[in-house]
């Protein structure tokens, strides 16, 4: 058993990813309480049932107060407001933190909110599932994963050595990174295939009146895949796109140019091409295999 | 334990669907014996090496001989030479059964090959993996999926029957559809996905030097997923889209309009369309599950 970190964790936002990490900061025994804060008072009743919180309020204000460490995990769209709500309320020294998945954005919104006697240090867990709500929480989803810090340049190392450590503690790998490069991989590797996810469920649907039922009964041929992924939070969703907008614009025209070249390549019949970019992406997959982010198994489902 | 419905089945092509198929004919005793026809002789070694079949060979008009049954388990694209092949050396009454993905261009290149003496009834079990060849496949994989029959209409109802009979008791449900309609709903539940994800895959790896290994570093925020789907076999692939092409093609124009109008919601910052979008995608996957085609677990890898 690893001793406390921090004496009071107020973690804004008990969603899936707030909720597990309040499970994993309890069972890793890594900070002296935590607080849960939520605009839904049904979340708070939730967190209160399940016992995920010392205490659990819908003010921001109210529920920082003492805090040593703040972690924001609502949807960035919401950083500016949570921002000035909790600003006045922060003690000197408070650690602000964050899990959200764009980083320039949230730094350029969050940053200018917060009194200069609290340390700034945004992060980000690549760690999720399609699941929302405390109840979906699991504290082990962090887990061999990585997490990315991006610190601006002036802030207290001592402060990004304790974020670092907590999230460590949980079993992530922490990495620090500048947040424009952070934005620019997760465009390609997160928020692109999931804005492709939800298009292309999207198209099925509205095929599905013709199609009498029948995407989604014979959903196991790969379309199944593609529902799990656009099964996650729309709101979270929404605020990404909106949020790390140049980067996943360049990502579509990238990806519609590589697919209008498959597409030509049907239409002519050239199975050469169709082949050599198959075979290609399939040696990707022994990729991510061999950097342990997916599991070997033959069947998924 | 059922009694066998073949005495002689003959599956040619043992990858990931023929391997399989054979394991659960054993284990089900649905066959007096198996036998393997496969072009690569270290695929038959493997073949022998498992005690998959009662006997392996390169030569397929060799191995239908006597046959009961004959499933074709290649790439549709090899159907045709396929067919030319087994055509001479069928013995009366035996039936000849595939589980491409296709079934238009099937019916249309395998049909007029074979003599007037076997009943044709091509089939489509939906139901795979991302991993290929023998060693790959796993009894279990039919079990609780659907199989599609699409038979000529003049084909011998009892042939029908017999096929119908042995995908039920390896534990599909078995229902027939038109040909056209059938590769309709595959081009949009299986072939647009796959393709999709090719390309992403495709479109990232391009990326990867400039983002010195963090493409795969960070793939689990959604990249991963893809990459499994497009880890799926090249020439089988291949094969789909060429044979596959008009419907296909009307898939990748319906999924490129809704993704243009999505782009444009990202760029404008319409934030109400893109979160109705995703929100609407995400009953589609309450669905999927409702209809049995994907368990509802919280954590994937």
């Amino acid at each position: 058993m690893t001793s406390p970190i921090f004496q009071r964790v107020v973690i804004i936002g008990f969603g899936l990813i707030g909720s597990s990490l309040a499970r994993a900061i309890a069972e890793n025994n890594l900070a002296g309480e935590i607080v849960c804060v939520d605009p839904s008072e049904e979340v708070c009743a939730d967190v209160r049932e399940l016992n995920l919180a010392a205490m659990a309020t819908t003010d921001a204000g109210q529920g920082v107060q003492g805090a040593d460490l703040v972690v924001l995990c609502a949807p960035v769209g919401s950083y500016a407001a949570i921002g000035k709500a909790i600003a006045p309320h922060l003690k000197p020294g408070a650690i602000v933190s964050d899990v959200g998945s764009v980083k320039g954005e949230v730094m350029a919104t969050l940053g200018p909110e917060l009194p200069a006697h609290v340390h700034f240090v945004p992060g980000h867990p690549i760690a999720g599932g399609e699941k929302s709500g405390p109840r979906a929480g699991n504290g082990s989803i962090f887990r061999d994963r990585w997490f990315v810090l991006t610190p601006p340049d002036d802030v207290d190392p001592d402060a990004i050595a304790k974020v670092s450590a907590l999230w460590s503690a949980i079993g992530m790998t922490v990495v620090r990174m500048g947040a424009a490069q952070h934005d620019r991989v997760l465009a390609i590797t997160s928020h692109l295939p999931h804005l492709i996810a939800f298009t292309v469920v999207h198209t099925a649907t509205e095929l599905e009146s013709d199609m009498q039922g029948e995407v989604i009964k014979f959903s196991a041929g790969g379309f199944r895949d593609f529902t799990r992924i656009a099964a996650s939070d729309p709101v979270m969703w929404r605020d990404i796109f909106l949020t790390n907008k140049d980067a996943v614009l360049e990502m579509i025209q990238r990806f519609t140019d590589d697919l209008t070249n498959l597409e030509k390549a049907i239409r002519s019949g050239d199975g050469e091409t169709l082949e050599k970019t198959f075979a290609q992406a399939r040696t990707v997959r022994r990729g991510v295999i061999d950097a342990r982010q997916a599991y070997d198994a033959t069947i998924r489902s």
